[in-house]
């Protein structure tokens, strides 16, 4: 069985040695008390119940999967009780407010709690992590009687909650959806319709289950302006079971621990949640948030991936060095000898440690945004969040998905054993490209949404950033780095303005350039990370420091980043200049 | 359910207006007679078996797998059945000699077989497509007495066969392999020892199994050169049964209606096979061949992921054109109507046509080195085949993996769904870029041994062509794709100078540009083969032609390919440079 590590040391790197955490948390008052010997105690126990209570139940949910049997669905052995210790521990109340029952720490220890869980057991970590939209949306646009209601509960981790979105013929497009809501005498709505891919949508692991589901008004208009958002708990509060059941689960090709359900309801219970037809838009905010919690998900199976790999490749022997054995007194040489293995061991920590950086930078902003205390932080932040969550979400879930490929790749045949759980992590990682928006979808998001429409105001955030740091470290031994960086820097304002020319004739331009842009964006934002971290480990070598060896590997993995990873920038930047022309000839028979 | 149309136009578009088969037919003595009729009429019958036979058991035998029971295997159900009629058409003899009872029939067209039952069940075409590798060792290397016994009958299709090699310790380093071979007072020898993923290794399609083991004898040197072939039939001659018995089944992560076999052997009789200890030079010609099988199966997959998500991107409706509605009566567009959407389909189509026409053109080589007639075409043909059996043995897996993620993502979170075949369809691919030699070991393959090693003779074999034909193109209409085409073609041979002086002073250089070099190679290779279809393409058109439509769609593909695909030799390109340093610097306590 595969054990895993939380990274604790890779993670303190980043927050205090890269990001000085203590001093983003003293910023806002509301965290001030949250210093280093916070975050590591939590770090410490978190770490505790991953690899000893969670992970262990990873091969076995992929083993058991769902059973759903008589409406009621049975999780894989040992998930309910891992979840009633997951909730005594008091993790699922982590960061929310105080008002109703939260501990109030920053959202940003959220995130590090979703990777830590995540790299143990993504499919269980989806239970409690769908919560977070429902307690949201509850939050920002519920009544103080709805918030007393769900909100408490839910914090307190004894209901969970789901996002009811997606029909059978509508995912991306939700303007299309079916589902209606009839107003009842007493004030409620009757709720009837279907709805698909709602994980954790039913389970035995909470005594409720509150939905929040997108539906229609009769008088609705049509189209996104017409949704609704309704509170549909599986157990109404008078204690009666409410009318939506699960129908099926779905056969999927991965994350078999977490219920995917087809929900049906029949004339349930529901109770309006905001106001009439904005519901697409109170989704807005949960949406963004959700997204960097998928983003997460391509960096927990690189994570687990590259642990697997890493042993292996130290402990198994085969074929000897191209210069000689390194191993002579074995029968052969650990195939970490080899360069191509090596090649791939470092693609995956270049990618899992660049892409931490990403996401806890990323996740500060959002404590920012949400409780910074200067208008201009506040603005800046929500600026960066909205253009780097794209982003994330779909660069961390590809590259994640080819991470965990590489892991696989390391053992050989042996990867395609279920035996060494990496098969398995190549299935579980390769939904992360497709739910909360497709890659596809975060690229228009990206570029159409977060830089076209602000004229470029989102991406010069960032770009001003990468531009101080290159102004501020020119020095000789950063050199190399800094000046490619600076290259990329202003090749991606060219580009940007290049391809919005473009798209003023062709609004189809967008499109075509989307992807290509959003990776070339990643492997940026990457490479400033990795300057970054490079720049930080030549000071802590410099100041002297009894983690010499920890450092130096952070500048190799740098220099092995910017030499082999960040040249995947030209293959980008060629399919964008060449313009839609090669997408649109083809006619659709002669596909 | 998951329907296949065997692509028949495109197939005979490579082969008779691309390579002109008639002519190359009739070049060699042997296969003067099969001219199109021949080659079209088993195109037909083709089409029918594995349209109408195979292809509806593949879902079932990924839902189904293999059992083992009391140390016999049962397969799908259906399987057995369609070997029966498999059998009875005359399939498994098609490329044999007829001294055998073989039809005698080219090997390109045995790569088209196993084309087409691999596009309609790839998991199913093992268990005839394993037995290749026994009767090409047995034809070989047999005495008279061993082919009348065994060849025959695998030739019939009475029997299957399997390659013994892999053991628990030893995959890519079979010098270390341990099973024995203990001479026998009647010549026979006595096998013992545990072989581990032996493909189709026990099963109830056939009545009996003709194992070819690779084992020592007693007197044996160390390593690769004490390692012998043994014959050990599941049913001796005698009618007994043989001790090798499957010992377990592996959980696989696909190719679940295949039989993935532990096999003991305990005392089991073999009958030595060739001479001694020169079994792993035997398996040579083999390994090159069965490498050329498996890189079909990269093709295999894109066609079959092509297919549906073709399909299914002309049938779902989701948003609208960026440019307006394309389908304004319908609530949505179909999301052909979307750049990205075509991205990924072209990026199949390019891939599929473009890797059918490099298999093509390397099976063909086949024959002529076989059969041919002349001395000089002969030793052409061997080298073209060294050199470009590793690249589309890898390239082609990689590339077919990445076509097989793209169909599923044009699904959108239904891909993950097990209903539409398109996730089985990517865990089957998995495996062909980890058996019959990782990328990694078909690389080092390739710049190692293929070219660096002969000074560079097998790559001026091919760049001769490109460059043949770049000077015979130069025209105006395809200047653009002739010149990228011709520059890369010259870099390819400064980058082999380039890498080959750095391997003499370092040959861990080898190792550490080798995947990229073989990818850079890979995406060479296709754009020759593109350029060549979109000049023919060019030349039917002048010509006039009734099938205008499908040869400007060739055209605008190769565009697509030039635009879109092949710019990624940038990264590999930047990458190689690179060099080792970046790879070897890190200690291993670093990682």
């Amino acid at each position: 069985m595969a054990d895993i590590k939380l990274p604790v040391r890779d993670m303190q790197f980043v927050l205090f040695d890269l990001f000085d955490y203590e001093a983003h948390c003293q910023a806002i008052p509301e965290f001030a008390d949250t210093g280093a010997d916070v975050v590591n105690a939590i770090l410490e126990e978190l770490a505790k119940f991953c690899e000893n209570v969670l992970a262990p139940l990873n091969a076995v949910g992929d083993r058991e999967g769902c059973q759903l049997n008589d409406r009621e669905v049975k999780t894989p052995a040992g998930f309910r009780e891992a979840y009633q210790q997951f909730v005594a521990a008091g993790w699922p109340s982590m960061c929310n407010d105080t008002e109703f029952g939260g501990q109030g720490l920053p959202e940003s220890l959220g995130s590090l709690m979703n990777e830590s869980v995540g790299t143990a057991n993504w499919a269980w970590g989806m239970y409690p992590g769908l919560s977070h939209g429902a307690m949201r949306t509850l939050a920002e646009h519920g009544t103080d009687e709805q918030r007393q209601t769900y909100l408490t509960r839910l914090v307190e981790g004894a209901w969970t909650g789901t996002m009811c979105l997606t029909e059978a013929h509508c995912g991306t497009d939700l303007g299309m959806l079916k589902t209606k809501a009839e107003p009842s005498a007493d004030g409620s709505y009757s709720i009837s319709g279907t709805k698909i891919f709602i994980s954790a949508g039913e389970h035995d692991l909470a005594e409720n289950i509150v939905h929040i589901v997108l539906a229609r008004l009769p008088d609705a208009p049509e189209g996104t302006k017409g949704i609704s958002l309704f509170i549909v708990p599986k157990i109404l509060p008078d204690g009666t079971r409410n009318q939506v059941f699960c129908g099926s689960l779905e056969h999927k090709m991965g994350i078999h621990g977490n219920a995917t359900c087809v929900l049906n309801f029949d004339g349930a219970k529901g109770f309006l949640l905001g106001q009439p037809n904005r519901g697409l838009n109170a989704m807005f905010t949960f949406m963004n948030r959700a997204r960097l919690g998928t983003a997460v998900q391509g960096l927990c199976h690189a994570e687990f991936g590259y642990q697997q790999s890493l042993a292996y490749a130290k402990d198994r022997l085969q074929m000897r060095a191209l210069s000689g054995p390194k191993n002579p007194n074995g029968p052969a040489d650990p195939i970490i000898v080899h360069p191509d293995v090596r090649r791939m061991l470092l693609t995956q920590k270049a990618f899992t440690e660049g892409s931490r950086m990403l996401a806890y930078f990323t996740a500060m902003q959002l404590d920012i945004e949400d409780h910074g205390t200067n208008d201009e932080a506040k603005k800046e932040a929500a600026d960066l969040l909205a253009f780097l969550t794209p982003i994330a979400k779909a660069f961390m879930t590809e590259f994640g998905f080819e991470c965990a490929n590489h892991a696989m790749q390391c053992f050989g045949g042996h990867g395609y054993i279920r035996e060494w759980g990496v098969e398995q992590n190549v299935r579980d990682a390769r939904i992360a490209m497709l739910y909360e928006g497709t890659t596809g979808i975060q690229a228009l998001d990206l570029l159409g949404r977060k830089v076209l429409m602000t004229q470029g105001e989102t991406l010069r955030r960032f770009t001003k950033l990468i531009h101080k740091f290159c102004k501020a470290n020119a020095n000789a031994d950063l050199k190399t780095l800094v000046d490619t960086l600076a290259q990329h820097n202003k090749e991606w304002g060219d580009l940007t303005m290049h391809i919005g020319l473009k798209a003023m004739e062709n609004p189809e331009e967008v499109g075509a350039a989307a992807v290509d842009y959003l990776m070339y964006s990643g492997y940026v934002a990457l490479a400033y990370f990795w300057a970054r971290a490079a720049a930080k480990a030549q000071e802590k070598i410099a100041e002297g420091t009894s983690e010499k060896s920890f450092f130096e590997a952070k500048i190799k993995t740098a220099e092995f980043y910017f030499s082999r990873i960040l040249p995947r920038t030209r293959m980008h930047f060629a399919a964008m200049h060449s313009g839609v022309g090669n997408l649109l000839a083809m006619e659709v028979d002669q596909f």
